[in-house]
């Protein structure tokens, strides 16, 4: 049993306010419910800041990027140098989440977790937190120490504190790591005990083939996990198959939690990190937002052990947090009508009969 | 077989264009097909403008509101009344098509198709197309003559050419009005062969003894159709059992097509009029993006019918259009990331292994 350096107080939201949520909700100017998963998500919102008029401030999409050992044992179809090139796609704007990021409103930051690549001294927009450049290959040894995993947490969490005291309440979170779509698979398989089988998917494209590879080189890692004396505790899962990206998220999430913002969850591999977040402390699930169902097949297996309803369901399975931002306007229009929708009294709009 | 007074001539965009969208859309920075459904809308917009660099000009949503001779029968849950107060709402700028069309920079307009009630001279966002306060109803007689079907398609078509003529390239459509569920239940079953009972569902909330009494009227209304000869020609089962709102509805998609703009959808009441626009000119149909899966049972039918598989699936069941507003951020995405995003080449990013 490994346990956190950093220690975070993250508790659910007080209930005491939840009927009068309701009760506002339920006489805006439309029948009972018919405002769906909005009606769940404006509640949500309402809950974690405590009030009936919630207010999105200063929204945030932060993407982290790191390396993965294994990928150079061919767990992916792409190169590994994919990894650097879009985070300098990431930086110069021409990627999918910056385009979304734009066009819905968000800031952006990139920070690098771990990425096998020197990007040179202050670069705008690249938040350097990199511990190491890439995991250890988890086919090998354990992807990184428990000291690692422990740090990716702790600096994590320190990058979210910068954006509270910026003043911002709503972050998205999004990755890049060629190789990242393995080790979430193998997270999620020991944190929700599906077979692995099940928490494989050919990730950026694998044909047949690679995905019959990627399967059995995720079991050989599995199996030389276990040999060890491999155990399903989070922390120790996260350490041994990465990546700091990854550990990185799990720090960012908790500090987010904690300080009370909404969480905008997006695909399979944020969903892992939220996976491990969850297990080291379950009331942050109640600050989540899950914003879309990734077309990789592991995650319903994520969102069944989190007993999440994403809010989109588009066939993506790009990353980078695209899927949040794109699920943001959602999200703010949730807001907009438990603050801006008139009553059937304010209206004189008669009720059902 | 009844004909249409104003003549459209909506033709299926040319597909010569279509490789070179396929191409740019697949050598952007990410895996093939990792937008999946963004990607189809990118497509289908880039072949209506004929363009791979579309663009969404002066955003607008009309809703088309209009009374219902039936709904005195017991086929809703509300009263009549609330049509026209909730067509006050909107003016006013309080109802849950207001806020979404606020947060997401679309223009709205309202018009009076045929709603039972006055509301004064010259009121700032309401377009006077009244045809009359109200239809008759089915139960006893046809909704609506031949003649005045005729002129709300005519009128609705006119409405939307003020719209082309301001600039606008892009239209959502929505409605209100009290029993307009019950319309399109039997318009759904005519026009696509489903069971009725499997067309008709609670709209804005009947309990079970409401919607039996619902099913029971609206079975009683076909069967009066049917013994005075009504076949399941698209405009006699429109003008049969109306409304106003569905009939200028008809009118400004057919108008909106031929003009060669993109068409929101919503839900259940504006499907049934896409559907009787599809019947009417097959080819509109590609011009169409269908927002969001309704709540409402019939909706599924439709869909079947129509081929179409909505961006968003929330149990939302409001209508006035909220589907379509709350899509069009993805709409406007799907063209972001056609024009912005860069591609493997410009962003120096290598391939797939």
């Amino acid at each position: 049993m490994h346990s956190l350096d950093a220690n975070f107080t993250i508790v659910a939201p007080a209930q005491e306010i939840a009927a009068a949520l309701d009760q506002r909700i339920d006489r805006k100017t439309k029948p009972l419910g018919a405002l769906g998963q909005l009606e769940t998500v404006a509640r949500k919102i309402g809950l974690i800041q405590q009030t009936l008029t919630p207010q999105l401030a200063n929204p945030q999409m932060l993407i982290f990027a790191g390396d993965h050992g294994a990928a150079r044992a061919g767990v992916s179809a792409y190169p590994q140098d994919v990894t650097w090139q879009m985070v300098e796609n990431f930086l110069a704007g021409g990627a999918g989440i910056n385009v979304f990021a734009r066009a819905n409103g968000l800031g952006l930051s990139v920070i690098d977790a771990g990425v096998a690549h020197d990007f040179g001294a202050d670069r705008a927009g690249l938040i350097d937190l990199k511990i190491a450049p890439g995991t250890a290959n988890y086919l090998e040894e354990p992807a990184m120490t428990a000291a690692q995993c422990a740090q990716a947490i702790e600096q994590g969490a320190r990058a979210v504190l910068g954006l509270a005291a910026a003043g911002c309440n709503v972050v998205g979170f999004g990755e890049m790591g060629i190789g990242n779509t393995a080790a979430a698979s193998l997270i999620t398989h020991c944190l929700t005990g599906m077979p692995l089988a099940e928490c494989v998917g050919r990730g950026t494209g694998l044909d047949d083939a690679g995905l019959a590879r990627k399967q059995a080189l995720l079991a050989q890692a599995l199996q030389r996990y276990r040999a060890t004396g491999g155990d399903n505790d989070a922390f120790r899962v996260l350490a041994e198959f990465g990546g700091f990206e990854i550990a990185t998220m799990v720090g960012a999430m908790l500090a987010a939690a904690e300080a009370r913002m909404v969480l905008l969850i997006d695909g399979f591999i944020v969903g892992a990190a939220a996976l491990v977040a969850v297990h080291l402390a379950p009331a942050l699930l109640d600050y989540c937002i899950f914003c879309h169902r990734s077309a990789e097949p592991g995650h319903a297996a994520q969102l069944q052990a989190m007993n999440a309803e994403p809010l989109l369901d588009l066939g993506l399975r790009l990353g980078e947090g695209t899927g949040a931002a794109l699920a943001f306007p959602l999200v703010r229009a949730a807001v907009a009508f438990l603050n801006e929708m008139a009553s059937f009294e304010s209206a004189g709009v008669s009720d059902k009969a």
